[in-house]
């Protein structure tokens, strides 16, 4: 668990003979951060960081000058004019010498992907050497996460205490993205659904306005400090139906026994299986469409996913997503979803909330 | 132009045979809305639509159910579930027969890529061939354009009437989200930097709060109706000092000389050039950092750019941002932006908003 982006350099330059690399490029955002300390917005630009044996280079724009040169890390600094040049040239240059090359292959792009061939590089699959790193989480990391849910905590009582029959989900969601956002969020992704609407699990939120009766689903996360919190919690407007008590009894169970399996060594297909056994068997209540959740840091979604063709297995210092839910078309989908880091010891919640459907 | 998705799909086929092309896979979130009406949220998820000469299909995960099926296009769907597939079988079974496959390249992820190579499909570089019917809009994207920067417009009131000395960045970009996303809009950028922090075009809104005599910049864009508005205007709290004056002089030259130029048949590298010319002589003010700007509709940012190296033509019917920029580390930077449609008969603006260095 290297602190600090020189310290996770090293850390990765440590891992080049393991993987059989002569360098190692990354191109996500995430990745990039986690490196130098920059933030970029990568748009059609190309931003990367190059570790070599013998040292690392971030390559950006120039327009990014400020905030590159500003980026806690001591890595060398490469800047080029987008209006002059794609980038590559001085990826290449800085690569010279080696001959296989790791890239993010579930991130760069195909295009640049040839050209590096083009190049005469070999191109190793490495994103897995880049996550190997990056899914075990130091203890500030932790405490980042921790303190983004903590926002979420907050956001979720303004929600619960102002949110009445009548108003729209764009509205709620607005307002609760405003919230974060003045809390010093960098990104917010508030996806507050109401009644049949809530079943499509990623479905935008409209001009639909909540109905006595209907359920409410609220998935809330935001990145703070470079790391997200994501927390759902549901509710309904009036006492419950029978429908939505019965669906949030079986997610429920499903959470619980997936948080319990939340453990080092565990694989993470079996922590899936420990929340589908449950929620699988209430056909009657409504269908399973995702796992058990995502691990989460850097970015709102990282691999590992807890899923059931994932071949991963669990280590101290990881942070899932634990969020079973069910869906029935005609009705709504219930989700519940905390932030858990897999402790030596067992899981430690990192998002403290009432576990309950609550009553608006 | 092809109006609405399914004859954006048969002019697409219409052109697989000229680009020597079986069958093309488009990936981009906005090309996929482009051909099917969908709108999804992709993360590690794959989403495409096959184009092939007898038929076409959106593929997305199972996940995504409620609103793939509701989405306007009359294209097939295939829904995959992604604990189970990574979507990849079920893409190769719609590929079959095919042999060369135009993909975009800018987007596709290298794994994929590779995964479609040793399935035995031959690859070619199709961003342009899709970018060729999406670049040139009709006249109802024309005017979801100007509705989007319409929306913008009266964020813009907005600012104005309530920015004051002391407020800080991170809470009058949050405001001004807020704004759109309760009028409707998907997304929203707003970027709006003061004092010397402007000068970081790129820069991360932040606690710092507006000085007397600090500049205003103030870059909003948003997406309503599937369709981006980009407009960029600058202000000065207290009355500007020589420097703002000057800069505001220059850009404002540079824009008018950009605007003219936006003509079919120009030279996309030209445009640039219109702009460039005056503010790069204006070395006694600041540098300039980037073109003169980007193609803007499904996407914020879209290919044609408006940069020296660029090999593209203007043709009538693509929308651009105009937006020349001034900066300079020590006082900060001024930038000027338009949505310019190239008419038939010469530019067209989208964004209606005094041209004047307002005065706080």
């Amino acid at each position: 668990m290297p602190t600090g982006p020189d310290a996770r350099v090293s850390a990765l330059q440590d891992l080049l003979d393991d993987a059989g690399l002569d360098a190692i490029l990354v191109t996500k955002d995430a990745s990039i951060a986690y490196l130098s300390g920059f933030w970029g917005t990568q748009l059609e630009r190309f931003f990367g960081v190059v570790v070599r044996r013998d040292g690392a280079t971030l390559i950006a724009p120039s327009l990014d000058r400020e905030s590159v040169n500003a980026a806690p890390g001591t890595l060398e600094r490469e800047l080029y004019s987008a209006g002059e040049s794609n980038g590559l040239p001085e990826l290449f240059a800085r690569l010279e010498g080696a001959t296989r090359v790791g890239v993010e292959e579930d991130h760069l792009v195909h295009y640049r992907g040839d050209a590096l061939r083009e190049a005469g590089f070999e191109l190793v699959p490495a994103a897995g050497t880049m996550m190997h790193l990056r899914e075990v989480k130091d203890a500030e990391e932790v405490d980042r996460v921790r303190a983004a849910c903590a926002h979420i905590a907050v956001a979720y009582d303004e929600l619960w205490a102002s949110l009445k029959v009548g108003d729209s989900e764009q509205e709620t969601n607005a307002r609760v993205d405003y919230l974060l956002k003045r809390r010093g969020a960098r990104e917010v992704h508030a996806h507050i659904l109401f009644g049949a609407h809530s079943a499509d699990s990623h479905g935008t939120p409209d001009a639909r306005t909540l109905a006595a009766g209907d359920v409410v689903v609220a998935d809330i996360a935001a990145q703070f400090d470079g790391y997200w919190g994501d927390i759902t919690r549901c509710a309904t407007a009036g006492a419950p139906g029978d429908w939505a008590q019965a669906a949030w009894n079986v997610v429920h169970e499903a959470y619980v026994a997936a948080v319990a399996a939340s453990r080092p060594g565990v694989p993470a297909r079996d922590v899936d299986a420990a929340q589908r056994s449950i929620v699988g068997a209430a056909t009657d209540i409504g269908q399973v469409l995702h796992g058990a959740g995502h691990a989460i840091g850097n970015e709102i979604h990282e691999p590992p996913f807890l899923i059931p063709s994932s071949p991963a297995t669990l280590r101290a210092g990881m942070i899932f997503t634990i969020e079973p839910g069910i869906y029935n078309s005609n009705v709504g989908g219930l989700r519940l979803e905390d932030d858990v880091l897999v402790g030596a010891d067992g899981p430690v919640l990192l998002s403290h909330l009432p576990l309950e459907l609550r009553v608006l």
